[in-house]
């Protein structure tokens, strides 16, 4: 069960001028599955991308960065069930031989297909029934095609995660509309695996590719569910230039300012999104890390306790055995660390109680309170190093039962 | 149910000429079981020892580093039940007032005493059941009480760990005996939550310091079950020095090596008994890195596969779904990683299979192979880097639901 987290309303999931998606079932891993995606981009539309840094990474993320280089893209590919990782040269050609047979329906060059795949590793794609799937998609394409997409490119996600945004652009309406997919493999050390947002602002190349980067790190590269970076991670910013307003060209104005809170709010939420349907999740953890003397060194303690399987397990049994926050703490990897000087809180539900000061627990912590906060679906831990002014915040969900369960049954 | 290990048979645990042991149901935590246990040292015993580099490291970690560099030890004391990590000023007092105890009743120095605590983080030592239990321990202290002793140490171990070896120093018969403890929070920097190995050899002080921390690196730094460096992870080696063989002063010597490989031979066996009881474990798994350039790369990538919590529960349920391996290798931080170097080997009972090469799966690899070879208790993966002549091994065991079972219900 996701945590406080519904199937978007389709009726609030606005199209954006410029972008029409449609989906297939192509049967790609299991029958009767929507599998196949296509987003068409009107001409002038920008992209702008950012990807794994997993070594491994997917046939389709390397022939994805090389097209998006060449110049103006038309169309993204997205199917599910395999994910075209550690496939060699086979899955570089499959990759490549996919944007050829979508190029083709649509009458443009195959440099100007973007492809994306999710799914098992290690497998190859079945490319006739891929390609026999792409009729049936590219005759669905529609400007409401959102709420489809958003279900067509799950996995092991159990809920499909779609939001839509309006902001004013030099008082003319802009529209913001994304979707995400991913519950396990998720640190993403880029971007997740798979987030997809248009907007139809109208962005110079330049901006586009600032703002794609300053959006993920708040957004995307702030989550985790597993530790697992996969071999996938892709977040893509599209944007069709349809609005009427003057074209954003500089990262000082106004206009981006507005802009630059609404992709990255909307990244935001479909990040949260992923955690929050994590596999087996049952609560949403913050992690708010201050006064650090680097970001770096918050993003280690922060790190260290999103990714410890005691902490997690305690999450989920409501246990407010704290003393496994504090070890992760201890073993982050600051070599100099004072942990006299740590402070940590624990809240939920706009309460905040001091569990840690003086290397020990605080004489005015007490269990119940901290029972009490544990049993919350939403947890916030705020840590203090006490070492200078930098902070970092991340977002990670608890592990349960279910997370095994879903691991150890996936490719059954 | 741990993984290929049974309890020690107490007539195969040798008595260690110099070294007594003895344990008592303090009631520490919970009534009713054995949960303090005195190691008294002939005169003349030398000690060495490695701890946890975790910051938040527990008072008696503090405390006893402090004793052991103050000269001459007469007496372990290992409470289980509280950790006392996590618990400030408080904290280093009741260390420091049990070893005082503890030396009354022994006619000793508090400084001579070593104290070792293991249990639940952030709580404190009910000191007056502590202080109370010693005259039982004290009683029972007996050159055969290995056997309870290793029963008194335990706290989520399903099993306790012990075992002997005999080795000839120029000609003289030396008896090594040793046992360790710890189930969960494992993945020692220093050492693990608490390994004792007693030998007679008679060694300096300049040798076993040396020997400590060679031991160690082959065996305790070599094991991971869930990532958490524990705060109170140590490794205590005990030189009694009645075995009637020369002193030996030089690491250059025969009499060096043997008792180096009898040592670290024991610790591992010590070490691996923790993985093999790892909590919820259903494999022992083998991790061989080969070819790389140099150890810490090795390592990166060993302990990337051996925390992936995918990898885990794929071994988990014997399926071989082995692109998580490959994920967790391409994201392990090797930047200049060429993956189609990478080869990746699976094995079980003496069978070998090449799963991957060329950045992909091998040609040769069947699905059926790995599917067997997944379905053994005992699994090795063996990587090629490529890169250099540097190597490293390591042992961690796979994630179960009872791994969440356990550490949901651990304080309760």
């Amino acid at each position: 069960m996701p945590v406080n987290l519904s199937t978007p309303d389709p009726s609030g999931l606005n199209a954006v001028p410029g972008i029409r998606l449609g989906v297939a079932e192509a049967g790609i891993r299991k029958p009767g599955r929507r599998d196949l995606t296509v987003i068409e981009l009107a001409p002038g539309t920008r992209v702008a991308g950012v990807f794994t840094t997993n070594r491994f990474c997917a046939a389709p993320v390397q022939v994805c960065r090389e097209h998006l280089a060449g110049g103006e893209s038309r169309a993204l590919l997205i199917n599910t069930g395999i994910a075209n990782a550690g496939t060699g040269a086979r899955g570089l050609a499959d990759a490549r031989a996919s944007c050829e047979a979508l190029a083709a329906q649509l009458g443009c060059e195959p440099r100007q297909i973007l492809p994306f795949s999710t799914g098992v590793i290690l497998e190859h794609l079945p490319m006739p029934r891929l390609v026999a799937g792409l009729p049936q998609a590219v005759a669905a394409l529609d400007p409401q095609g959102w709420f489809d997409a958003a279900h067509a490119i799950m996995t092991t996600d159990t809920i499909a995660k779609a939001a839509s945004r309006r902001v004013e652009i030099d008082g003319v309406g802009v529209t913001l509309t994304g979707m995400s997919k991913g519950a396990g493999m998720i640190r993403p050390n880029m971007a997740t695996m798979l987030g997809f947002l248009a907007t139809d602002a109208r962005v110079s190349q330049e901006v586009l590719d600032v703002l794609v980067r300053e959006s993920t790190e708040a957004s995307f590269n702030s989550i985790t569910v597993d530790g697992d970076t996969s071999t996938n991670d892709s977040f893509i910013l599209m944007a069709s230039g349809q609005a009427e307003h003057a074209e954003i060209t500089d990262m000082g104005t106004e206009a981006y300012r507005v802009l630059r809170e609404a992709v990255t709010g909307l990244a935001i939420e479909l990040a949260q999104a992923i955690v929050r349907d994590g596999e087996g999740a049952t609560k949403f953890i913050s992690l708010q890390i201050e006064s650090g003397a680097g970001r770096d060194e918050c993003r280690k303690v922060a790190y260290a306790i999103a990714h410890s399987p005691l902490v997690k397990t305690a999450f989920f049994a409501s246990d407010p055995n704290l003393g496994r926050i504090l070890a992760a703490i201890g073993y982050a990897g600051i070599a100099d660390l004072d942990v006299a000087q740590i402070r940590v809180w624990l809240g939920a539900d706009g309460e905040e109680v001091l569990v840690a000061e003086n290397g020990g627990r605080a004489d005015s912590y007490r269990e119940e309170v901290g029972a009490r906060i544990m049993r919350s679906s939403e947890i916030q831990v705020r840590v203090d190093l006490a070492r200078g002014a930098a902070g970092a915040t991340l977002w990670t969900c608890d592990f349960s039962y279910d997370y095994v369960k879903i691991n150890a049954d996936y490719r059954s």
